[in-house]
């Protein structure tokens, strides 16, 4: 089956344009999302950014504010401007790697995302993760204490490290076949990518 | 008739992709293009930036060249990565208020473009400029005059800091009611937002 890597972050905004949409959009191409958490800022600090753009640049995060909301009422998705802009998330995106080996990340990011930008609550805390596992039916206790081992935590920083190697940028950020696509306005070219990607190689 | 504003440099990349597509895609939807050239590289530098934030931040500018390759692509348009990057027009732009006034801007603007990102060739200089406007069957001589008048000089630089009065930081953007669209990227919306407009006033 053909795939695509979706790296995001759950403190990015267009992030969650993407999060939200990827697996439907995916299904219809049939092509696999392999989702890929990675610390965003991280990546901008050894780029020279302290924080998001949209916070040094308030012009154009202001610009981001509405450009949101509008995005969102596009694609149907619910949206409250968050009153901490970027939220972290270290806790859930190293139990989102648990998610992406146990097979059930797609809905946790879904909740994750939901609760950073559609209920602005902080998210990088246990009562958070703890809650969202719970929604899922999982065992919230026995996913965090594997999400807190060493092995896990150096886990993250590696496919951190990865996406600094990769070229990446932003996010989201979309690999297929070695072409990097940035942001949640090339999310439909890159399934596309992949799709043609699959359909050369049968 | 309902209206989109289109402010665009003619150094600006991105820019192109609009430039060339815009007319077409505004009467699809009964919508006039008001072109609204304006010097982008002195806005950049107002917000502290010293050139285009491609050249600034090199990671970005690399994946800007193959972004534009693929864009292209997708739009079926003539695309040669720019040997200079980004070109100054001063004299363009001052060329193409003139066409604003005597409509033929958007084709004077899709020949200029043309030759910036297609070509690969240098257009700030009276050579350029004029087999664009003798292309267009036009009195490069009389029209060059004009443009260098000190009132129309004058004007492109009160029509760049209305830019900056309305909060724009890049280009192209679109301007639809109070709305701002910003990017290539944007211009569906911006083009749907105008129609709407319009039906709302009809």
């Amino acid at each position: 089956m053909a795939t695509l890597e979706f790296w995001f972050d759950f403190g990015s905004n267009y992030s969650y344009l993407s999060a939200m949409r990827i697996e439907a959009l995916a299904r219809e191409k049939k092509v696999q999302v392999i989702w890929k958490p990675f610390l965003l800022g991280v990546v901008f600090k050894a780029l020279g950014w302290e924080t998001s753009p949209f916070v040094l640049q308030k012009i154009k995060g202001d610009y981001t504010c509405r450009d949101m909301a509008r995005q969102c009422d596009k694609y149907g998705l619910p949206w409250r401007q968050p009153a901490a802009f970027p939220r972290t998330a270290l806790l859930p995106m190293r139990v989102a790697l648990v998610g992406a080996d146990q097979g059930w990340i797609a809905p946790f990011a879904r909740r994750m995302m939901t609760m950073n930008f559609a209920e602005d609550r902080d998210i990088d805390n246990l009562e958070a993760v703890s809650e969202a596992l719970a929604g899922l039916g999982l065992d919230a206790g026995a996913i965090v204490a594997l999400a807190l081992t060493p092995d896990n935590k150096l886990r993250l920083r590696r496919q951190t490290q990865q996406a600094q190697a990769l070229h990446l940028f932003g996010a989201p950020s979309f690999l297929s076949g070695g072409e990097l696509f940035w942001g949640n306005d090339r999310l439909d070219d890159a399934l596309a990518h992949a799709a043609g990607a699959r359909s050369l190689s049968m």
